[in-house]
């Protein structure tokens, strides 16, 4: 038995970019959090201490910089792309990179053409991988979609066991937030394209299903993306079950007829879940 | 010289009310974080463990509940006030109440009647004060409004020091997350239109100042909300600089024309003021 | 009716200090987060961006910095007060200035000299005022001390109405997250030494005290520190109970003996209040 | 091509968990916070709402509840395995239990037997999981042990490229958060004993070991773990290197002899490795 060095991988979490486009008095921005993560020769870094073969995660930095006046900023699954093409490419002892960036929406404050407020609803998300050999992967997907439905959701007919104490129901307040990922086939998509679709999907799948379980408009809400969206071929979603509890007023001689309700922090449900299309490709390292 | 009991309060809160109202199939809902602070004849809770005056913090949150049936929740501002004049009203020991309200915003899903997305952007707050005198006051607010200017912001002639290393600028990014609040001269104004007066002020300022400094834009804002707002008395601003550093990209051979930003975390600035009016009412209670 | 500029105040918030002093191989570590504001002749400023007056932010970011290596930082009231008195010395415009300080602590890992793990208990505070008068003030506290007793609690004889349905109670759990801040009656105590005194007595006030109610508790606590440290005249306390509620079980079959509980995020029971002695001096500008 | 359910499971994420054992006068508190999710026959809930498959995430909720006081809590790890089983063992829909548990630390307050005060530091967690067909796994680890040493600490010899700008250096600070898990061979472990003997070896690792680099040193803490622990066979480490930056005090005529740190937030290097035996069975889904 020895004890030996298993997977590892290192880099720069949370650069913070914010691209400017100036096309006259009228300025786009890009506001994201990209993080770098390399694999590849390390073993003498843990072993040793020798870093030969280490590029310091401060020029990991300076790169996401540096690009970014370079090359611009698209779509971020395709700026994810370059850096980790980049780092595989130009570092032999690099056989692995793993880039993730968050997008920060602006909106246009009404009338200007440079002045902004923060939407401050859903991130947009990406995972691109990108190895020596070519292969190469891109995750979308989105955090923080907060969505709320306030008839339209039964939940009965469930399992029950000595330690059951739940009512069926058939009209409840169903919320939730929206964590999604998705992957594609392959690396060239309309990623803004295809993010619109997937979202729009998303909200109408939640807002058009009569839920039966939150399980239930899980598998609805990946369904309706993977229609939507022919270059997806995977959807995974995390979805807590925000639990909107009917208060008991009957102690003040009122009745609650479904209006006021306790918006609870914690315990809650979390479901998860991946709807797939039966003929996708394997997914290799995409969702590491 | 002997120890005494100076101010106290004490109450319940954050407690997370949802009301749902049902128009037929259009349902409109209020999201609310309620928090009460009563103070009054304490004195025997403190020293000799008497409870006889505490009304319990679990009785203040069942009214909350409670009055949301009873009484329904229109704007934030008055369900506040009914709520502390109730609690000053209706029990002796109780002199003073405080009622403090978060409210957070749903957008409809488009298209549906019941089906509702959180809109993340700023919160809409006010504070509500009631004594067993009649008097009363009210502050509305906002927080987390995040706004962006990519121009028209300037940063020169400042006073230097020994310490000083800070270069002026005749153009940078001024961004920054807006918390206000303003004070009402009255009790009874139209607290929705008022907010929507004040935050279109608020946001017009920022985008129409050319700063020259934070603290202008600060005043500029102020002032355009008490200008557009006539039972609005007094502002109080709170806008931290969220510093957004140009890269230096000259170490690869790059320029960077206002391109590519380092958003910064901390430190930062934060710039505090109030704009008032001459003549307005003394604010009492009004701000604790 | 004119609009006017009222109270203001501007500055660097949260910079993030950490000085090692190495005694040979034995190191020391202070790890502060200093946030300074600074008032004065600031009209110009705010009305038509003539910052002449403004001292940048930036160069207080500095001063920070290099006060810490050329005085050194030693018990943060005198850091804080030394920085105040700089401010308002040196530059006309500046009329006023405060300076807020966290204090993290780290413990020495076992044996070691350099090497230290962080505390993660209570953050140490202060807030220090220094005006061009000469006049001066100093606040201490403590946040984040989260405490318990698991008996020696009850709550009963309580004021009733309609709304209420609590039980009451000889025997909970009372648990809190102490938030203390105390006023010295001068500028020149032994910080170090009066903090532990304080600290201490918070302590043993919770754990001896046999609580009627929170409120009790408090008043305890702070009567407590107040005779232990006599150059503290007022003490604020600010204490969230954070409810522990005995579970249900006798839908299992199962009683509950006070010992299974579940522990409530929100809402929560907040106390608040002071306990000062019947001679301090007037507060001034202490508590802003 | 047809769209399916791929992997899903749902359950009760973070019940808070407080149970008081009463020896007397001299209680014992344990302050979890208990995640449970199942997996199986979930088919039919998904595509067509048919919950009879489902035990309600409030079941889960309970049994751990009630299971507390049938059962009491030692070791988290037990406590998991206990959950797991449980679930697996009586409903055959369920095939699969994963039960995360994590566990906050409270120290008696001196000389007390009922008062405690909550030991701010690292959070101590495990993973549990338990299969229908009596497979079983566990990993512990902990979460939020943040270390610095103040020397000893150097980096230089790595790869540089055309957008490195960073300097060798012989003498640094080195900061990190340690997130440590570590997997056990079997599921019968005095997991108590193995915490102490792991958190104390990686404790002493980070101190003891002169660092080439932060990859050196997680290597050396995950080689000390694994000798000071034969049942544990991989533990995986995830560093953040949490950046202390020199500051220049040149511009104001001071030196900065390895004094005064600016301590960054973001960006920060993140270093993640595994180290394990090689003879280590099949990790199977024990990570997941």
């Amino acid at each position: 038995m020895a004890i030996v060095l298993g997977p590892n991988r290192y880099g720069k979490a949370e650069t913070r970019l914010v691209r400017v486009v100036r096309d006259g008095d009228v300025h786009h921005v890009k506001d994201l959090n990209v993080s770098t993560a390399l694999s590849g020769a390390m073993r003498e870094a843990h072993l040793t201490g020798d870093n030969a073969a280490v590029l310091p995660t401060d020029s990991q930095k300076n790169t996401v910089y540096a690009f970014a006046r370079e090359h611009g900023v698209g779509q971020i699954e395709d700026f994810a792309l370059l850096l980790a093409r980049h780092f595989t490419g130009t570092h032999d002892t690099i056989h692995h990179a793993r880039v993730a960036i968050e997008e920060y929406v602006w909106d246009r404050i009404g009338g200007t053409g440079h002045s902004f407020a923060r939407n401050g609803g859903e991130v947009r998300t990406c995972v691109a991988h990108h190895d020596r050999d070519g292969r190469a992967s891109v995750v979308s997907g989105l955090t923080g979609l907060v969505v709320m439905k306030t008839t339209g959701s039964e939940f009965h007919g469930f399992a029950t066991d000595p330690y059951t104490t739940l009512k069926p129901t058939t009209d409840r307040v169903l919320a939730t937030a929206v964590d999604a990922r998705w992957r594609h086939t392959g690396t060239s998509a309309d990623f803004g394209a295809s993010y619109a679709l997937v979202r729009d999907a998303l909200l109408e799948a939640f807002a058009g299903t009569h839920s039966l379980s939150l399980q239930q408009t899980l598998y609805a809400m990946g369904e309706r993306a993977l229609a939507a969206c022919p270059d997806v071929c995977e959807i995974r979603l995390a979805l807590p079950n925000r639990h909107h509890f009917l208060v008991d007023l009957s102690p003040f001689g009122l009745d609650n007829p479904d209006e006021v309700y306790y918006a609870a922090d914690r315990p809650y449900g979390l479901i998860e879940g991946t709807v797939t299309r039966d003929d996708a490709p394997d997914a290799g390292f995409a969702w590491e």
